[in-house]
Order: C-alpha cells, then structure tokens, then sequence
C-alpha cells in the first residue's frame, strides 16, 4: 500500500505531497509540529498533543488552521488511509506561503500538513540492553519550549551522536546542566531513588511522554523532583533514562564514556519502562 | 510577465514552485540560503555570495547541489527569465528530502531553489529621511555566522520592529552589546569618526553587504573599528547605520526612544550611501 500524506485540505500521494518555496516553514522556520504516537490504533495523549500545539501556535501568533474537532478527524483520517495500527502521525503548522519577507504576511492562511508511519515503539532490544547519550553544548535558540521546526542545532547534535555510535546527544547548558536531549527528554534516578528532569521553564520542550511519565511516576507512589541537574551528577547517578513521543521511556547505561550504574539497564528504568507501556496502552492521560 | 522560479533542475511558473513536505528545509530548518543583490542587470558581489554559500555548506556539511559555473549559469537563466534588471534573486540550498529523522540521511541529493524579484535596492525615501530601529534579546541559537534557514526569531524579532513602527530590531546579547539586525548587520559612528561594527565571529552573519561597505570606508581613508559596541554607546553615537544585501547602506536616526545625532542622517551616512552606491553599479568586488 502506498502512502498518503494531507496537504492544505487534500489527501494526496505521499510522493506527491509538497508545499509551495515560499512556504514560510521552508524559508524562515515559521512554523511547529506534535508527533503522536499511535498504540494498537489509538492515539497516545492526543489531547496533551492538541494542548501544546496551541501553546505552540500561540507563542508564535499563528492562527490554527482547523478547530481541534477538524484536526482530529484529518488526523483519523490519514492514519486510516496509511493503515497505521502502531507509528506514529506527524503534523507540522506553518504561518503560511507568502512572498518572502521576514515580517508576518497578512492575509495568509497558515498551511498544514500530515503525515502517517508505521513504526514499533519501544524497541525491544534498546529497552532491554539499554542506550548510550553523548554529550554536546545546547546551542539552541532561548525558546526550545516551543515546538517550533527551527530543529537545525537538534538535527546537527544528533548527527554526532549517530557517529559516536550513540543514540541521542544530550545538550549541555553554560553552567554545565543537561537541559535536555536533542528530541527527548533526559532523567536520571539519584542514590536516594529521586527521579529527577529538568523543570518545564523556557530552556526545554515539555514532552508529553514527560508528561505522562510524571503521572506514572506518581501513580507509583514514586518520588519524582523537577530540577536542573549538572553533567557530573548525571555521570554519577544510579540510573538515566530518556523519554520521547516515539521511544516512549529508554534506559541510558553509559553518557560519553562514562558507564551509568552497572552499565545495563537499572531497576527502576525497566519498571518506568512497563508502567508507561500500560498507561500508552490504554491511551494516556485521555482515557483515564 | 508571469514570475519563474528554479527548482531542482526545472524552470517553472513561481506559483506552482514546490519542495516536498519531508525536504529537511522544511522539517527541520536544516540548509541555507544567500540573496544576491542586481543592480543594473550586474550581480552585485556575486563572487563573495558564493564563497560565503561554500562556507555555510561545508559547516552543516551539505553538499554543493552543482558546481559554481553551473550556479552562475542558472542565476542568470532565472533573472533572464524574470527580466530583473534591478532586484534580487534568492537561492536556498537543503540537505534535501528523505523520511523524517534528526540525523543526516544517507544517499539524498541536496535540494536548490531560486526565485528572482524586482525591486528597488536603496528606498530613496529610507536613505534621505533616515530609519528607526527597535532593541530586543538577540535570542537566536549559537551560530548565526552560518547563513541557515534557521530564521524564526529573525522573523519574530522583525515583526515586533513593525509592529513598533520600526525598520529594522537590533539584537543585543547577554553583555548589552549590539550584536546585529534581524537581517542586517549594525554600524555607528563615534565621536571620533571612526567607523565601528561587530567583529565577523560566530555571534554575527558576515553581511556581504558589510564587507563591501568595509572596503569602501578603507579606499575613502576612513577609520574602520571592528568590535563589539554596546547598546549605551550606539544610543550616544554620532551616528547609526545598517547594511544589508538588498537595502545597502541605510541611516538610523533613532533607536528605540532615542534620537542619533540631531535625528537625521549625519554626513558619514550619507557619504557611505553615496560610494557604495558606486562600488554597487561596478558589481562590488567582482569587478575592481
């Protein structure tokens, strides 16, 4: 079968799915995205996704392009049409095409697009024998808390990290905290058993799986702490661990070439691990 | 005359120009791009474009889409074919298109785009009355010395200058120092006469515009300091101006509440206005 992607009100061949160059998200990176997961069918957190897109489409003064009611029936759409039972939807908003000025055009539709792909979340052999992060400065703009597209800086760190033979970069800020990863974010478990993430201010993007994972944690009666921690205590802590929309919870067993713990996977991150696959499976925080 | 755009080999009506909505240009801001300023039907510093394009591509590790002959010759069909005699032609460079992921993909061809458009270069209008400028946060990623598409404070930074009645935003670092405009590169005039603008490091894009004004300030044996300047000393300067590619030089008379000078454009200003003008309708450097 082949794919199909939506644009600007039209289903089309994913081939043939394309946007105009004047596209404002082409030329400037005036736009943002949610990529959804999609579990057994169902969408994960669909409407934490919806929430921050907004956040997102209202930091930057874009206009929505459809109601939320509309979104979510393209987005059955499309996941329909590429028969999509586990993957993932992704769907980027820009300010629209309009001839280029860095100025706001007026009087432009913002544009949207979908795309659909089949993909196995939590990769079982990443998740058992655990991943390696290496490390690099966070040269990003100040305003990675919005989901915008200007991702040249996480695309470049994460290249690094594929030629270290690494799964993901984790950025380091000027004081020597891990804000985090290039598109996830980072955790560590201390000796104490805290499971700690930088807090949701302006230097990071407030995943969902985040969020959800928050809401694990707690249902767990673990206890969780929101709080910058420095490289050197991420090296040393007893557990690491990553989360993302499409990895969902991934234990870390060794940043740069230091080993985390025993270097496998730790306990905590293998229960994180099972629980967030629960709470995915039944849909997230929409079908509590 | 209907506008005509390039795109990956074909020459087509501007308003069906498209990339594909998985182009990197798109997804994640991930190319680069230079516009060329045309003067009389002469490229302006044509030379100095291309090798400043050859620097941003070795940087992100793009590969040349065709060779600088080949460059040269489809620059010229685009603006045959827009009849431009004065105006500008833009020309964007991608990593390309390939299924969405952070990491480079392997085996893609990079993406080139050219659009053309006529335009008065020096608004008489601007250079005699002079131009306000507005201060905000220079909040941008860490490598704006590499001309990415990566543009969106740019283009949200741009805004707020309109928005404030304002041309152009200087962007000021975390010291207090001017760093450089939105799309343009920042200059004063002490109280000396010397001539000052920011050191070509990673905190500025190289104007080429500015390197063409710093060659014409040496050859009318004026005093040119490269160096940092901070927000205090611009507001106290005796006079401010900007360049840019398609605005060449330009007189500042106010920035924020504050007025240059007795708030009109200053002799040096006009001076410069003038002998670049001149080093322009010679094609800039290309043609000394």
């Amino acid at each position: 079968m082949s794919r199909v992607a939506y644009v600007n009100g039209r289903y089309m061949p994913h081939r043939e799915a394309a946007v105009h160059v004047e596209d404002r998200g082409y030329q400037f990176a005036d736009g943002c995205y949610e990529v959804v997961a999609i579990a057994d069918g169902k969408f994960i957190d669909e409407g934490l996704h919806l929430q921050r897109l907004h956040r997102s489409l209202d930091a930057l003064e874009i206009v929505a392009p459809m109601s939320d009611a509309a979104l979510r029936t393209v987005m059955r759409e499309v996941v329909r049409r590429n028969a999509v039972r586990e993957g993932f939807i992704y769907l980027q908003v820009t300010r629209g095409a309009a001839p280029r000025d860095f100025a706001f055009p007026s009087g432009v539709r913002p544009s949207l697009v979908m795309t659909a792909r089949r993909r196995t979340l939590t990769d079982p052999r990443l998740a058992a024998e655990g991943i390696k992060v290496i490390t690099i400065p966070d040269l990003r703009w100040a305003r990675p808390d919005i989901k915008s597209v200007s991702l040249l800086p996480n695309a470049l760190g994460k290249e690094r990290a594929k030629r270290a033979g690494a799964y993901e970069a984790w950025q380091i800020d000027r004081d020597g905290n891990v804000t985090e990863g290039t598109s996830s974010n980072a955790w560590i478990v201390t000796a104490e058993g805290d499971v700690v993430t930088h807090q949701a201010d302006t230097a990071i993007l407030n995943g969902v799986t985040r969020l959800g994972l928050i809401r694990v944690i707690a249902a767990a009666g673990l206890r969780l702490v929101e709080r910058k921690f420095s490289l050197d205590e991420a090296k040393s802590a007893r557990e690491a661990l990553l989360t993302s929309s499409t990895n969902f919870v991934l234990p870390i067993v060794r940043i740069d070439d230091t080993a985390i713990g025993d270097g496998r996977p730790g306990p905590l991150a293998r229960k994180l691990i099972a629980l967030y696959q629960s709470y995915a499976a039944s849909g997230g925080q929409d079908h509590d």
